[in-house]
């Protein structure tokens, strides 16, 4: 393990949990997710760029190209009816400071919120289905 | 005004907002802020997208090359430490369907929640010292 949990799975570790990889950009699944949102998903770079202002504007395209990719898939893949896109860029409540952008599955009455204290942690064979279901809805 | 208000800023409607204009992105301050969140601003295309997928990838560099450089500028002219991204792309509580990006300065204990029932329209003249006080900050 590198010591950045995201660099970790850049170099090919967690294969199980990678969803799609492009060029410079991986997708997996949140680790933790709300009850109500299941199937929220990271989309990140696979180098160590911290802030937006120090991502190449190419980089940017790619992660967000994806991320809208993304957002759509999850529609099929976890019948939700949009997503809502978020990103901390040095806010005080970051866990991991590796860009990443946070897609998650929407849809009527979920009573979405940020931060949500019932947050759990999923199960990797948990994760790992949600993997491949958003593989086959991105196929 | 057009129908949509977004596209109404986009054919120069309310120029006193207006933070910055680049190509084919406007950013102007957000009607409804936060307390502890104020200099909340809005990134968005001048033409009416309204799906993340719909968005040329051109345009999403553009547009989130935009946010990053906003994201910056706000922790100078609204004294934050960082910024959270977010976006709604076809989630059921959206208000404009007109693709838009939310940057929202933080800072350490300011509560943020998304979203917050006591979130307040801010008037005309407050947003006009705030679009002022970005642009200060992006030149």
């Amino acid at each position: 393990m590198t010591q950045c949990p995201f660099c970790s799975l850049a170099v090919g570790e967690e294969k199980d949990l990678l969803v799609l990889r492009t060029p410079n950009v991986l997708v997996v699944p949140a680790l933790k997710q709300r009850r109500l949102n299941r199937g929220q998903m990271l989309i990140l770079p696979r180098v160590h760029v911290t802030r937006m202002i120090d991502a190449e504007p190419s980089l940017i395209q790619e992660l967000y190209t994806v991320a809208g990719r993304v957002s759509m898939a999850v529609r099929q893949a976890f019948d939700s009816t949009g997503a809502t896109l978020f990103q901390n860029d040095d806010a005080p409540d970051q866990e991991i400071i590796h860009l990443h952008i946070h897609v998650v599955p929407r849809r009527a009455r979920d009573d979405f919120k940020l931060p949500d204290p019932t947050i759990e942690e999923l199960s990797r064979e948990e994760r790992q289905h949600q993997a491949l279901a958003l593989q086959r809805a991105l196929n």
